[in-house]
């Protein structure tokens, strides 16, 4: 017997959502002798009653009127994985005023609803637990949560998208175009057929706002976040990155610098011996710096049905086990205060460029004066291929830490000069 | 504000210890100004009160006497960090008894005493919380406790010591010898004037054991973990391990099989495409496979002051936050109940045995039917130095997966050739 076996009655759970996830859910719960024992899905909400489905459910279990759950008094747990921000937001505030606790997946929800709905679950004195809302399997919102309580949290980076993770992995390993490795990863289900929110960088924002939002106590607008996708990244790049030691990564960045945070999700280089350099295809992993702690790294599935419905399930469990009380005080603090963010402008970074340039004597004194000109210094100049037909060379060029600023100046200069026909990169990097 | 920031009255602490993690807890809560709001340490044991300390500490705090912490009405938890099996688990019931809640770093106590201990905390309706004892900083336990609570765990393979681990790294990478290498870890202060604990894998045991009692419920009796140190390892099983695409880590396994638990502390060959391959210095990494989650790696600081003191100070906060109601329901669970423990001899392993023959024609093939008498399948034999002088070669073979008690059998069997000098090393792989 365990000491602190339950003798609890069984957690009647209304589920929002019956896709992939959804799917997952049940089927983690039905696969697991005890999980089945403590814990009732009562009802499920589906768009369509009559679809036909992998999975066999009981009659009297799905509905498509959200009432049916909202007001059903025996389901003390609404566990939402419809995604997207709006029914969700919505059902989510039903089901705090209701009185029911709520376990989501659900990222846009959490980054641009988490303040609100922290407010009205606390004021319902009602738990709302969102730990599947980043990093899948990985407990990234507990670490900061509870494990790092004791920190003062001064950087996290994370490789939070698996999908962007993979397509990246695959155009390092096999120097891939973008949109072949992006083909791939569609055909083996880890890619949308529509892609956008993956690979413009646009579900890392939400997922960083998350964790900003935990770490620095307050809100952060997601449209406040600095943000680059991956679609302009060419096979090159990959090669030329390894020669100097590099991988390229689609990094969300969150850091603390005096009074203000730091907040951004671009491609990124990182040196090889970096923790993140090695984490390949759809794993995600988060590196957090504390105080205390020191470096923290977390790694594992950050999607799919089976790692997302681990994490659903310890929040449904926690609940489950939280003594009766003031539930409200378990939950994620959720800052209220808007978080002052620094503009992109003021960022201090290593830059790695590679442009186009005339393949004659004296070009790059040219491109180098430019740099020297705004105080930016040079880490290395490499000389890449040269087309001799056209009479053009190509050189990659990476900066000792430099301001955003001076860069974009630089850029703008380079362009202008008669010797640089094209600029095709410009990736930050991470020193 | 924070929606769910506590009104509370500050909780008071009687601290058990005031060596270095006793001082790094202290000089923690000092640093932060939300936490000295938070936590008051009201008495703090040690042996001695005259001696000079580098913290300064104010009049009537210092105590040679436990009865003055166990019958103080006003302190609600106990944190111990004396380190030790006696009179640490005394003290820790002695606590509970008197109402108090025990946050400990002790893997000791824990390991020996930890069943026990969670039955009295249970019937004193008290939380019993040890994040510090497995992993420093690392949220190990309550990974296995929380995070993955549901899934089946399958497998735990961790580097959970950071004196071996800074020990072997630098064997790894400057081919010192392991003598050298420990004085090195020692004039550092890695490792202790008496290593043994750490370097007879002791420590690990403990460590291992809290693990598997929490992810396979049950009590385990740390003498009945199979243990070997690292002192036997030679500089050159390094190099050869590398040729052959592997590192050596001092790994602590626990997995499931059929109804038995596999428990063993030993060198261990890892590929070095395992994440845990390139967890160096004195660095802690648990790498852990659930049936939802998969694998799922956690790495930092497994040791130290500051790294203890997050984990310390992240169960005291929970303890702090905690509704007020059924305590012992949040504990860890910690199986009362023995786990079977699977014999060593049942372990199928690759392996690499290292070992000087007669430089002379036909002794490979004396050898290799040693090993296919026993059906042991060979998957590689590598002839390294030879010494003409004295006519002897040194070869390392490596097996597929077989059984570890016919490789016990090889072994007696081989040294027993008039063509073998000496079996130099017969070190596990993790395949």
């Amino acid at each position: 017997m365990n000491v602190n076996q339950s003798d609890k009655s069984p957690v009647c759970i209304g589920l929002l959502g019956l896709g992939n996830v959804g799917t997952g859910f049940v089927e983690s719960i039905r696969a697991n002798h005890d999980l089945s024992e403590k814990l009732i899905i009562k009802k499920i909400l589906v768009k369509d009653l009559t679809k036909s489905r992998s999975l066999a459910i009981p009659d009297g279990i799905l509905t498509s009127n959200i009432s049916d759950i909202i007001e059903d008094s025996d389901i003390d747990i609404v566990v939402e994985v419809l995604g997207g921000e709006f029914p969700a937001a919505e059902y989510i505030e039903q089901a705090f005023m209701a009185g029911k606790h709520v376990v989501t997946a659900n990222k846009e929800v959490v980054a641009k609803h988490g303040s609100e709905l922290a407010r009205t679950s606390h004021e319902h004195n009602r738990q709302f637990l969102f730990e599947a809302s980043v990093g899948g399997g990985v407990p990234v919102i507990n670490a900061l949560v509870r494990d790092l309580a004791a920190n003062q949290i001064t950087s996290i980076k994370a490789i939070i998208n698996g999908t962007t993770n993979y397509i990246l992995t695959q155009m390092t390993d096999y120097s891939s175009g973008f949109s072949d490795a992006l083909t791939q990863a569609q055909q083996l289900g880890y890619a949308e057929p529509d892609p956008a929110n993956d690979i413009e960088g646009i579900d890392s924002t939400y997922k960083v706002a998350i964790m900003a939002s935990l770490a620095f106590s307050g809100s952060i607008l997601v449209d406040s976040i600095y943000r680059e996708g991956i679609t302009k990244l060419d096979a090159r790049d990959f090669r030329y990155a390894h020669e100097l030691g590099y991988s390229i990564k689609l990094l969300a960045i969150a850091r603390r610098i005096t009074g203000e945070v730091e907040i951004r999700v671009h491609p990124t280089l990182i040196p090889e011996a970096h923790p993140l350099a090695k984490v390949d295809g759809v794993f995600n992993a988060v590196y957090i710096e504390g105080d205390l702690v020191g470096p923290l790294l977390l790694q594992g599935r950050g999607a799919g049905p089976e790692p997302t419905s681990s994490a659903l399930l310890s929040d449904v469990l926690a609940i489950a086990a939280a003594p009766s009380g003031d539930h409200a005080q378990l939950n994620p603090v959720l800052g209220q205060q808007p978080i002052a963010i620094r503009p992109i402008e003021q960022l201090l970074s290593g830059y790695y460029l590679r442009m186009q340039v005339l393949d004659e004597p004296g070009v790059l004194h040219k491109i180098a004066s430019v740099f020297a000109n705004l105080d930016i210094s040079i880490a290395s100049v490499i000389q890449k291929e040269s087309d001799e037909i056209i009479g053009t060379a190509e050189i990659v060029v990476t900066t000792h830490e430099s301001l955003e600023a001076d860069i974009q100046v630089a850029l703008k200069t380079l362009i202008q000069q008669d010797c640089v026909n094209n600029i095709g990169a410009c990736i930050r990097i991470d020193l």
